[in-house]
């Protein structure tokens, strides 16, 4: 694999003593051992551009404002990543509360916290060795949250129910995700197949691609609202099945970055498919509070299939993925997030607790912030108002600036925006002029990061270009959160609408 | 790879209805997509004893214990983990006063907080995005924590330069030892081996099976005190090239699971090792703080590096392990770490910064307890007497327990124990009756994990086989932690003893 010449001939020389090889090598550096010719080749093949060149670029533009350079902008706007309290989104009270009461629990004779949150800080306290948030917990989570988030999920998906057994705690669902190491065997034609969304959230071609799987898109319908249409799943699979073996269906819903939400019907047809073609499914749910659009609705995938019959509900393969970083709490830091798994099997289910313990635990202090989230205050409680008043707030301002956004770049000539539906992006078709797409291939360049690069260059606003995400040969896309304040979004959406007509023409 | 007949047969019946389908399998239910069968094979080949099969069975007599069941004992001691809090060491007041205030910043204005947690928490606050422990960090970690590290680094070194751009927070150090997934590549013979320690912490063969890679056994030397002989990685990299590539050198110091702690000249010498063979280090400096024996100090394989002289300081790939877990602070569930990696490529460092973006950024709160233990209280401040109490009074119990432990178990006829000089464990050589031997092998299961078996259901207490950790063959051991309170310890270890001379005899 490696053809290093220099480095076999001092392997000759092993054995003989360092000053001796030093001498050896007259002077010359000593060559390094991981190089780029020497690293992993999966390693290499990972892209994450949500985390990209163009937000290494917005950093050093920061950088140069820092130190007083002069741009056409004073101040770089990232709307590459769903962040929410960078934007200036405030923690929910109630959260942190609890967080800090499990953390410095002397705070816990303190009157001015109230005694819901003690009352959580206890329960969760209790569940942790030593009743310390510093012991490791079990690597599958505290026992009490596992319970909390089960039976969260059960009122979610009216009684459906819910093994707490079944539920494991991770280090944000990006974490999660990871189960996919599970699925991953084979060689050639029998190599695992992993389905994705196309445009997805790039956590999954990079997973796939670390693992080496092979990555098989199914196109979801732009011109449909971004829905998915199982006549697409059915012909990326049967593509598939020519060169690897399609074994794991990914499905992000709400949208990352379309902002679709899915029908129950659409869900449905996607688990008779799964069913059919003996899929295991995961679902990455983690906006299923993030839902704007009057007409739509958050359906889980574990209802769904639970609605479908015990002949559905008992045999598909279901992970579903869930995070404190999105939803009306955006509590990205804290790296809290959990998985439910149906119908694993019970061997498998012990090889993967036997994986998750090698990493010990998920940060705890990110396990009592879910447990927030699935254990909110009760309108008997003191903190109800207010926890219920931030949420709300959080929510309905995430609701205006989906409609903003949709409004403002809709209207632009040369953009085309599906409605945000949900989630906490917009991802809308940009038009790019011929000769722009030839100055880009001149570059090296997708046509999408030139414009992406320019945007930023010329209006400090930093968002992700859609070939990050994928889209259809020809098309181009960007992605953009909506998370800055509504009155920072105006101004950026209509820099971006400005900055558009003016590369357009 | 996979022969599944009736798994083929379903794919033929793909793009049928899923009723039909249904109705086909005559009622039989579906076969499952992730079976033991399918399971990735590597995933399979991970073990990690440390919470294995012992650990589960203590979990099994836990509960019985609590339903009312009865036992030879009245409580599960769990000796197989470094968990200091669940064993009900303290934590650090100003490290939770400091997080605590990141967490709720409305803290800030409470007068029962100390100015200088209150000035940490500030400046960490500012370092985050929106001022919040909930934004996402950079991958690498929050800028001026990773500056506070490398200062520390630097004070520790006596000089020795650090610069804060190598420095790369983690989730724990278990975390950064998967910088390793960078290393592995090349197939059959080319493939990477990674030399380890053996004895071992399992984390590394844990890594290594997941990978793929080749493990590398160089055995450290019991009889003279678990030390490192550098004539044994001459031997095992050796035998080791015949078959693979050995790229990586591994190293544990203070030793987990053995409490070595290295000579200023055995690191010399390993250093010499790597550099003659192009090896990139590893060094889990991890229980750099648990130093007990009077005549052992802790080196730091970067600080030795430099005394080597330049030719070697900037040549020789390092990357060097810390946590929050370990140490007198035993946060273990905020999963704070950090790494420093010195002498990287620059693209292949561009490389890990990528990798480490698709898992955003490590738990926040981590790191901000991580920021306590590289910059703690200074002799003008108000903590400082506290926060030195504190530390002084955890560190002196561990080196009492240590010798507590030495003294005790090294007087059993039949039990070997080497000297505790540093981190948490004793790992003591026991001897094994050929009886026993046989009896073991009957029932399928290695000898020393029968004898942890048998000392857990008769005495309630719960260590880690030796086999978990390797050892040479025909010698049997187990690794306990010494972090129980000084009486139950010295409960546990006659417990041990008695338990060993009947079972002996």
């Amino acid at each position: 694999m490696r053809t290093c010449p220099g480095r076999i001939l001092r392997y000759n020389a092993s054995g003989a003593p360092a000053a001796a090889v030093a001498a050896a090598r007259n002077g010359k550096a000593r060559e390094k051992t991981l190089t780029m010719e020497t690293l992993n080749p999966q390693v290499k093949a990972v892209e994450y551009a949500v985390r990209g060149p163009i937000v290494i670029k917005a950093g050093e533009i920061e950088r140069i404002l820092q130190e007083g350079g002069k741009k056409p902008f004073t101040e770089v706007i990232k709307a590459n990543i769903g962040d929410a309290h960078a934007m200036g989104q405030q923690p929910i009270t109630f959260l942190r509360q609890v967080v800090a009461l499990c953390t410095f629990p002397e705070l816990l004779d303190s009157p001015s916290f109230p005694e819901d949150a003690k009352r959580r800080a206890q329960r969760i306290l209790q569940g942790c060795g030593g009743r310390s948030l510093g012991s490791y917990s079990a690597s599958q989570g505290v026992d009490c949250i596992r319970q909390d988030i089960a039976a969260y999920i059960e009122q979610r998906d009216q009684g459906v129910p819910s093994n707490w057994e079944n539920i494991f705690l991770t280090t944000g669902a990006s974490d999660g995700i990871s189960i996919l190491r599970l699925l991953v065997s084979g060689e050639g034609r029998a190599r695992t197949g992993v389905m994705i969304p196309i445009p997805q959230y790039p956590l999954y071609s990079a997973a796939i691609a670390e693992l080496g799987a092979v990555q098989v898109n199914y196109y979801l319908d732009e011109d449909n609202c971004w829905a998915l249409d199982v006549h697409e799943l059915h012909r990326a699979y049967q593509a598939a099945k020519q060169h690897c073996q399609p074994r794991v269906l990914c499905i992000i819903n709400p949208g990352n970055p379309t902002g679709q939400v899915q029908s129950k019907k659409c869900i449905e047809d996607v688990l008779h498919f799964a069913y059919e073609e003996n899929l295991f499914v995961m679902a990455d749910e983690v906006y299923q509070e993030n839902v704007y659009a009057p007409d739509c609705e958050f359906h889980s995938f574990k209802k769904v299939l639970y609605e479908m019959g015990p002949e559905y509900f008992n045999s598909v393969e279901l992970a579903s993925f869930h995070s404190t970083s999105k939803g009306y709490t955006g509590e990205c830091g804290f790296r809290g997030g959990f998985m439910e798994i149906v119908n694993l099997d019970p061997e498998v289910k012990a090889q993967l607790v036997k994986l998750l313990s090698v990493r010990l635990c998920p940060p705890v202090a990110g396990q009592a912030a879910m447990d927030v989230i699935v254990n909110p205050p009760q309108p008997d409680e003191p903190s109800f108002a207010q926890f219920h008043k931030e949420k709300a707030s959080v929510l309905g301002a995430l609701a205006d600036k989906a409609k903003l956004t949709e409004q403002i770049l809709s209207a632009v000539p040369g953009i085309k925006c599906n409605p945000v539906q949900g989630a906490m992006y917009a991802f809308p078709q940009i038009f790019i002029p011929p000769r722009a797409v030839e100055e880009a291939k001149a570059l090296g360049m997708q046509p999408d990061m030139l414009y992406c690069l320019r945007l930023l260059e010329e209006t400090g606003i930093c968002v992700v270009p859609g070939s990050g995400f994928g889209q259809r040969e020809g098309t181009y896309h960007f992605r953009m959160t909506i998370l800055p304040s509504p009155e920072k979004l105006k101004v950026l959406l209509e820099k971006v609408r400005d900055f558009h007509i003016n590369f357009y023409a």
